[in-house]
């Protein structure tokens, strides 16, 4: 039987040279199923009035409802209209397919790394995203010098590769206090609240709830209830992470200015301003504030309840728990 | 005699549904008292251009002229216009009383904490604050695609409950270099100066004038002269500082991110990339730098001309003070 | 022979008083030489039709093609036209002047430090820049009334003495993911990555290539292949550094959420979290890990091949080297 990973029809911005430089998929659909996947397989690249008419009609017989509502609204589309088509979940080959993938993790379509995004860089155009839509930098001096001929200006918010995710969609039950700090690609878990000094990259976000008001890197996954102080760091997968890809579990709390460089289990805390790398030599307490032993983070990593702090009497980075000295061996040594 | 806690008169954004999605009101004005306060206090609710017509020639004949100014020209407007009455200081009732009493923050008619917000967050409505106005989040979908359709793009630089400030009002003398990091309900003093990394939240504010490159969260006061360094942290009392009211005094230095989770005297420094929570244990350092006692930072709330510093050879937290080991005992056992 | 400075054509917004708010030059030229220069060198201020057509011609004679085109198209502004020459490296003396060294550091004519800026704060207007461009503070609230009469808003984003640069110019081969963040005056080298939490101050920059996701005041320069982390802080010559102007090597890594106030070598790291000052007491470790001798941070500026450390398990701030016991000596003291 057919499945598709995904489809999405949209409308692309092309530059003068005709280079696409973003494709808008106002509610692409994922894991297509039984006739209607067999008919939108083939369905792919740009459509005509007359192909937007037939898909319309082709929708709308495979009970495709709100699919051939969009086929028919696009018909009125001033610009490149678009159908993408993902059979597997493979890499993505164009910016099309790229912009479609982006789109299914901000729809709450996939979960971060649950679509391939290898190669994802060199597709995407580096594109100056301003308020007169995207416009390709090869363009963008001449066009700001006739706006300012004309007595106006271009805004340029971003010169990037991926642009905001507000401008394309807001998933719902969420607050973005500053949008710009959101990439299309970010997936927010419903009662994610993103503060002015949160931030979300791509492939990466929220369960939800939860507070944001530090930077998930790309590739970083926060679960339910967990809480991340305002301008704390998690370390990506592009950024110094290495091969650790960082998570938060489930009702931790980050503290402000605090930093992360292990993946955390459930109901863990980092006090405020402290940064945990992999690399940090950790001083382990039992559930009697005893020191027990010393060990990297990175042996830490996915553990639940677990407090870190630095004793602001001796400097020495403790890891407080509940346990016993002997539960806390064991647990350290199990897979040893 | 009368006394009107607060009055307003503004232009409302409604959505579709007929939901008032935010209020702008040019000049209200506060603790209106005699013949003017007993002229306004019934005057509330949506105004038709009678209604302002009439407004006008009674504002004009009790000698309010900037009052009726406003009155005259709202009868211009393209959309609903309101007046909005307060006659005591309670708790917001509706958007257009929330909205009041936001403007009266950042209008300097009253310091952060001097009016009534209980119940402020249920009752403001979660907006998408866009290039074409507010929208509401039920029709923001709608009106992306047919942007969209059309060649534009609908700019949603924020999805929040509460608007940036400089949209409704930019007060005297103050520079912000990048206004979406502060919200309508900022109490910005003269001489205020809040570059890229600060932030000032609602309810919050400076007495000016200062240099504000860190995050004053919702409740905090900075007094005059203070400087807060870029990216240090001040601890709301919506974020994790509990019921301490955190402040900063007059003439105090935050150092670049560094964090505070104690109201600060005057006077007072917190070295660069040192975070002070509430439970911090400090060590204090008498006139001669001589270890005197070490007491947890909460009980030094509102103490002046303190120095915190982590002493790098030895990793422990350290107040200086200008004081002998005897005044220090003294003061620190003042209220036991 | 003549030499000039710099030269630009552009085009100036006046407030209503008749203050110049802002001028744009599309393509300035630095280091002007010979014919050209001998017939620019009095060429300064207001231009009318006239004096532009005579100024092309003049400039295709010179064989000047690229500004006679800029000439050309400055005949159809619909708002002032000025020529900005400055015979010397002179501290600026107008706005015109002012804009102009801020275009030249933006467009790579001249580096951090290579053009006079003295008294630039007192010449440069605080201004409201919106999306009707720079509005003069005088003249903001009835604007912003008026537009809402219409239904509109003016989105004010900044109210500060500096655009955004990529409003003037976006320079080659950079990305900058948020603009508001870039100050026109910041030199990007090419290959320069700003991502949402970088920030560059006017006069200050890059080499590149390099990715910058922490600040750089103004005043400081980073070397080729260096990386900024998350949230790190740079002291700036103008907030807390002193008279030591801050710098970073080629090739050094600082942390996220760390932080500096010395100049560095090349090759050296800064470890997450960790706050360098000038004043910070450092341990200097051999290239067997046994200390040597604790040190002034400011003893060891400009310094090459170093790692800063908070060790966790003392809480001591060390310094790591690759070199002997009785090398390090000799480098510490080498100007004693």
């Amino acid at each position: 039987m057919t499945q598709l990973h995904a489809f999405g029809l949209g409308i692309a911005t092309k530059s003068a040279a005709g280079d696409t430089l973003d494709v808008y998929y106002p509610a692409p659909i994922a894991n297509v199923e039984g006739a209607l996947a067999d008919m939108l397989t083939d369905v792919n690249g740009e459509l005509d009035a007359a192909a937007l008419n037939t898909l319309e009609n082709q929708l709308a017989g495979a009970g495709a409802d709100e699919q051939a509502a969009i086929a028919r609204r696009l018909k009125d589309a001033g610009s490149t209209v678009v159908a993408t088509s993902l059979a597997d979940n493979q890499a993505p080959q164009n910016v099309a397919e790229a912009y479609l993938k982006l789109h299914m993790l901000s729809h709450r379509l996939v979960r971060p790394h649950g679509t391939k995004l290898d190669g994802l860089f060199p597709l995407l155009p580096n594109v100056a995203w301003s308020n007169e839509g995207p416009i390709s930098l090869d363009e963008l001096p001449d066009r700001q010098f006739d706006a300012r001929l004309r007595g106006q200006i271009i805004e340029v918010a971003s010169v990037d590769k991926f642009p905001k995710m507000t401008n394309y969609v807001v998933p719902k039950g969420v607050r973005i206090a500053h949008t710009a700090r959101v990439r299309l690609g970010a997936y927010l878990g419903e009662g994610t609240t993103v503060m002015h000094e949160g931030f979300i990259n791509f492939n990466a976000g929220t369960e939800g709830p939860g507070m944001i008001e530090g930077r998930i890197s790309a590739g970083v996954w926060v679960g339910a209830g967990s809480d991340l102080g305002g301008g704390c760091s998690t370390m990506g997968t592009l950024s110094g992470g290495g091969d650790i890809v960082i998570s938060v579990g489930k009702e931790c709390l980050i503290g402000a200015n605090a930093g992360l460089g292990i993946p955390l289990g459930d109901r863990c805390t980092i006090e405020a301003g402290l940064f945990i790398t992999a690399g940090t030599k950790v001083t382990m307490l039992d559930g009697a504030r005893k020191p027990v032993e010393t060990v990297s983070a990175r042996d830490l990593a996915k553990r639940s309840d677990l407090l870190f702090r630095r004793n602001s009497t001796t400097g020495v980075v403790e890891c407080l728990t509940n346990r016993s000295a002997i539960e806390l061996n064991e647990l350290l040594h199990a897979n040893n």
